[in-house]
């Protein structure tokens, strides 16, 4: 499709027949009399009376423990920056699809008018009951550190800023495969991260986690490599200034093993991959247009493995091979947070989806390509079936092991497909 | 059913076999990746940006214009008292499946834990705009009142008490066609209520509204007769404080015309009713127990009309005759308030159903009862499937007509069944 059709087929698509993607359905009879006395007054009086007394019957008596609310402040929507809480709304709604199609989640958007990042979160904060679980989305940073920080602290249920985590968990996953592929380890390569906003901050910090060294990780904002001479730095970005020589993008990829762009289109020149080291590892996923082409990447590195945000090219980078299987799983067990360790235990499960076979139905899905483990296949397909129970269980599996769980490992999850 | 009976059905009604009552599904193909191209990532940058212009195209292309939040404190549950904001969330999602059940309005809950009613107010007007109405639930009075006032200055949507407007209306309906049935008028009656309230509050204003006069009327709350004497009132009792020499219930009732109980059970003795006006009109709406039982009452008064709360007896109030229709007559002209004139076109339409002969269907559902418009049928049935476009068609030409709406009157609207 050319952009123009895309574009009438995408508004078409969210006006017709009715507008938006969404509708709030009944789940038990109500139709006659007696239904609507157990639905509403008088008998609901009884399940009010059963979470009075002990709040966690919430989970028995509602739909909380299956319903995720998806919040936004609209300051940060796709690309397209601060447009206000209102324009998010087809993003968030869609989000809320994502989330019911892959993961069997109801979740509601909530777009939220707030005049500070304090306003934002005493809001958040008194309607989280409501939720079985918050997802954070489209919030720009640096004030989405702070958010999601008070967030968690305030809140009962998971908060989760996909944006930031959803990307660094598929992010790292494909990484490490790819590494692996290269031959190379994670502990040892030289790392250099192209932008140092929410996810470039999330992704790097979960690189850290599963192995990297901070001294051999270069961060680059607007201004250039972020070091410890810099006196202008946030907190958030001072955390990854090393000491180092290194002042541009020049400088720093000279010789690196990975080029992580989280920046923007063509920010990375044919002339600066060829400096790196051998048998590199490209990940460009600024999104539509990649730091660099992946043509023209693969033109000029044969040694090369690359992954994007793109749909069209291998090795997509994409959120929602994570987000609706974290919850599912955070769901499942009833976990309170969502912690470091079933972050990592995500993506253990997403890389090793990707080693085993595909399935038929992704293969067809795909036209026919091998999609053997390997150069153009490190990161599993969404249209995956089984992400839902390989990702969901190890997260569930991790919750219970740190005992943020307060469910035991569910007995309907299916045998496991692999040792996570 | 015994009341045990009823208590085990309505939890096993919430928890089995999925708990709760409402599911939120997907409206678009959302299979292939080219279907979710469209629902999310790239295709819904362009009706964002086409909100980002216009924010009203928000109803084009998000389910907006037909969502309404269902919200609360929790600090008035059903008669339960302030039990808190989770445990009310039984109530606000039955609440939503009315909303969904009577008038196709997709209706989500939403539980906050406010400190302090402007807390409530800051909350619900910083999310009001993710919805297109707003239904407020289960709120102590006084507060309810400031909290309605200043969310109705703020948000651009909808806002509506119903525990205040939608009790009012169908009892003022319900009254004017009782006061019809013996004769009287509104604007000669005595009227006693007993109860303070918020639903009292709206009770009285509308019948203001509807015609009685404030000198007719008198009011008690549970230190006895409001009056001009008294100088414990808060404002909103203090607007209907009368100078008269009525200190009691006993005072007041002596030839009183109309006996409103919006207070407790049993709170009406015979010798009280006895003491009323010829040919009285008692609304008794305490639930489950009136303010009077039904069966002492029709003992004591044979030239009685008699209202209750309550399905097992003749003449229900019940506010479901109202808060699905208003809503989607102001969502269907995109109202941007619920004004008095729509609430008056709400109580004409009400008031109009009830002379109407029921349809087969309604007269199978209540045992074959005759239900033609007299002593026993001032009020439609529930079940009654013309409500759906005889009250929503009436406040839609009621805002078209005030000028809130946004919207000319909709070529689906079925021909009227009466003029309203």
């Amino acid at each position: 499709m050319s952009y123009k059709d895309i574009k009438d087929a995408a508004l078409a698509y969210h006006e017709q027949p009715t507008p938006g993607k969404l509708s709030i359905e009944i789940t038990k009879a109500a139709e006659t009399q007696n239904d609507l006395s157990l639905a509403y007054s008088p008998g609901v009086a009884e399940p009010v009376r059963a979470i009075a007394e002990d709040p966690e019957s919430a989970y028995r008596y509602t739909g909380k423990g299956n319903l995720v609310a998806v919040i936004t402040n609209g300051s940060a929507i796709l690309g397209l920056g601060n447009l206000g809480a209102l324009a998010s709304k087809p993003v968030m709604e869609g989000k809320c699809l994502l989330f019911k199609r892959f993961a069997q989640i109801n979740s509601i958007d909530i777009e939220v008018n707030a005049e500070s990042p304090q306003a934002f979160i005493d809001t958040v904060a008194r309607i989280a009951d409501s939720f079985g679980g918050i997802n954070l989305e489209d919030i720009k940073a640096p004030e989405c550190f702070e958010i999601e920080r008070a967030l968690i602290e305030k809140c009962n249920v998971p908060v989760f800023h996909d944006d930031q985590h959803g990307t660094a968990i598929v992010t790292v996953a494909g990484l490490l495969n790819a590494l692996e592929v290269q031959g190379k380890s994670i502990d040892t390569v030289r790392i250099v991260c192209l932008g140092a906003g929410a996810a470039a901050n999330a992704c790097c910090k979960l690189m850290l986690s599963a192995g990297a060294h901070l001294e051999n990780l270069t961060m680059l904002d607007s201004r250039g490599v972020i070091h410890s001479g810099r006196t202008d730095l946030n907190e958030y970005k001072a955390a990854f200034a090393n000491e180092t020589d290194f002042r541009t993008l020049d400088d720093a990829i000279e010789g690196a093993d990975v080029f992580l762009g989280v920046s923007g289109a063509n920010l990375l020149s044919a002339e600066q991959l060829k400096k790196m080291a051998p048998n590199p590892v490209v990940f460009a996923c600024s999104n539509p247009d990649p730091e660099i082409s992946p043509v023209v990447a693969r033109e000029t590195r044969g040694d090369l493995i690359m992954a994007t945000g793109r749909s069209d090219f291998p090795n997509q980078v994409n959120n929602v091979l994570c987000f609706p299987f974290i919850f599912r799983g955070a769901l499942d067990v009833r976990s309170k947070v969502i912690n470091e360790e079933m972050k990592l235990a995500a993506v253990e499960a997403i890389r090793g989806l990707a080693k085993l076979p595909v399935t038929e139905a992704v293969r067809q899905a795909y036209g026919g390509e091998p999609l053997a483990f390997g150069r153009d296949y490190i990161i599993p397909k969404p249209t995956d079936e089984r992400l839902m129970s390989v990702v969901a269980q190890a997260v569930a599996k991790a919750a219970i092991k740190t005992g943020v769980a307060s469910l035991p490992y569910p007995e309907h999850y299916e045998p496991e497909h692999f040792e996570g």
